[in-house]
């Protein structure tokens, strides 16, 4: 797919849309960046309802400004982690990665140092990597007091979540 | 909405899921986390094609990491940067936040450090903030050489985008 099929697609879109208000903000789904993720289809979210973050793997750490944002901002208070079966995160390490990043940049000590200084938060196993995330949120003083954090999996062989993880702030 | 509701959709999802593969690794998506931004209906794009980077405001800087991984492990070479109107990025600035982050947590010299850290990129002026975005993947080595970089605004009160930045990297 390429950007300037969006133009096409909009316009019909656009053709027929009723102004959506933001409705509720609860829950925060944090989840990958993965095209086979499609969080309103898979988790029955409606447009207007909660917020999405993603990212490579659904990284709860790497969302933090996010979900900061959600929580002292908008007022949020429910954040679901969903991480997922055959994810590129788990098919690499951020050693690798920064070597790559690297070689496709000889000699350039500043790209070096700057990937050196990048964690990519791979992940070894989904489930854990949700359980070490979770714990990172409830940990966290920068989450308020009060919030409840979810964690599943979502299987992309079978289209299921599995939920593994919920936890009172 | 709460998470528990998750359950109840996916398992009438996953009733009748069949499995995708993934079908386009372009383009990769940056958006905003509000609830009123859905890239599916709104640019045309399905399961399995591109990948979708969302957090507070669609910020490029602070999606720079999954830009690394979907450039050097996938090989996404287009890159899509999404603002929209009325963002609650441009209703506060970083300090505010930082001080409200402050404020909830008295006497809390660590997060008062760690919060201090926390870039949020507040948005002044969501074109200029697209533009901005456009600029800091162009001028950025971690992006690579032969990369497609589009700029675009959401309008959610008529549901249609606009163009703003078409650049080669």
């Amino acid at each position: 797919m390429t950007s300037s099929e969006f133009v096409e697609a909009n316009t019909k879109y656009s053709a027929t849309f009723e102004k959506q208000p933001i409705r509720a903000k609860n829950p925060l789904i944090i989840t990958c960046m993965d095209p086979r993720v499609q969080p309103y289809d898979q988790l029955g979210v409606k447009i207007g309802e909660g917020g999405i973050v993603r990212n490579a793997g659904g990284s709860a750490q790497e969302a933090i400004n996010s979900i900061v944002v959600a929580q002292h901002f908008f007022g949020t208070t429910e954040i679901a982690v969903f991480h997922h079966t055959d994810c590129g995160m788990t098919k690499f390490t951020t050693e690798w990665l920064r070597d790559t990043v690297k070689k496709a940049n000889p000699g350039r000590d500043d790209v070096a140092r700057t990937v050196d200084g990048m964690d990519f938060h791979h992940i070894t196993n989904v489930e854990e990597s949700v359980h070490a995330d979770v714990k990172f949120l409830v940990e966290n003083p920068l989450v308020k007091k009060g919030s409840k954090i979810t964690g599943w999996v979502y299987n992309v062989d079978t289209g299921k979540i599995n939920q593994v993880a919920d936890v009172l702030v």
